[in-house]
């Protein structure tokens, strides 16, 4: 069985979305497996008192062009989409959803889920807040419209994302992307160069 | 006549100091020169409304970790001081004072003095926050006590630092370490190899 490599993000989080797209070769090529955790930030931030990055003065500016810099430099697509910042809670639930699925081929696909819902905000601008948005991006995965909307309005779907965010306060998790592997924490999109040299030397 | 690289830093900001120990080879394969530029974070967070690092939840534990991390990746000795954060008002003025002296040989020391004071700090131990640690770090480049200590205790140096401070957030700096190269600006030790691939290229 493989390792797993936690991913914790937001899918209001640039560089969440930045680190999805490399994250899974950089498991591969050490023998991990990535566990897709979605997270709400803004709960989050209402434990540890931070505000949304782009929010801050000056600190904001300098983030946009940081996110457009970073982006061209691993040649990833980004337009930085409106409504930003968002509360994906249709889209968290989904992912939760499809991650712990009984159907194993459900379950399969849940990293093309988040590629397609990532690419669906950050590139082409689409506002998966919507549900309806969110079961479009289900349906090439063979997951009817209907199923999905029904699953993730029920009571254990809310159960599901609720715990899930609670976990990851108490596994210390405070922003987007934080990866967690082998009980070491790496934060942020800029320190996946860092985690994979971790990954070769298996630790320090 | 070289190309400058700003380097933002405050006294009191572990990655800043990380960072001073790789920026001036980094700037030396690329033709341009450092120029100190010590800012007080205290100041621009009242401006921001950031708070320090340390004092966050999580990200505060997280951070004391990645710090000692990316110490180790870079062999750079690394001692987490007591007080922590400091004001280093005496330190910043007096690098001011050796940045713009009317001699050419103190200045030629900035940088040289600069390592002297964060290694003291970060490495040593001492509380650079008092002016006799300052002045004391000043003798090894010809500078008396009592030259040191005087020069910084004048209004003009008070001023100069005051100005530094002003300049500094006119020009986007809300962290350490930030650096600004041919109007292009790089926040955090973990942007440095960033910054290099982008002065390679010559920007994007």
């Amino acid at each position: 069985m493989k390792k797993t490599l936690d991913f914790y993000f937001d899918y209001s989080s640039p560089y969440g979305y930045l680190a999805s797209e490399r994250i899974e070769a950089l498991a591969a090529r050490h023998q991990h497996e990535v566990v897709w955790r979605p997270v709400l930030l803004g709960a989050i931030f209402k434990i540890t008192g931070q505000s949304p990055l782009l929010d801050q003065p000056l600190k904001g500016d300098y983030s946009s062009k940081d996110i457009a810099r970073t982006a061209r430099e691993h040649k990833l697509d980004y337009h930085h989409p409106q409504p930003f910042p968002i509360a994906a809670i249709a889209a968290s639930r989904a992912t939760v959803w499809f991650r712990d699925n009984a159907d194993s081929e459900i379950r399969a696909n849940t990293g093309a889920f988040v590629h397609s819902l990532y690419r669906a905000y950050f590139t082409l601008g689409k506002n998966i807040t919507e549900a309806d948005i969110v079961a479009e991006a289900a349906t090439p995965f063979g997951v009817a419209s209907n199923t999905l909307l029904q699953a993730i309005s029920e009571q254990s779907a809310k159960d599901a994302l609720r715990r899930e965010v609670d976990e990851a306060v108490k596994a210390g998790v405070f922003g987007s992307p934080m990866m967690i592997v082998d009980g070491e924490a790496f934060w942020g999109d800029d320190r996946l160069d860092q985690m994979e040299r971790w990954l070769e030397r298996g630790g320090w």
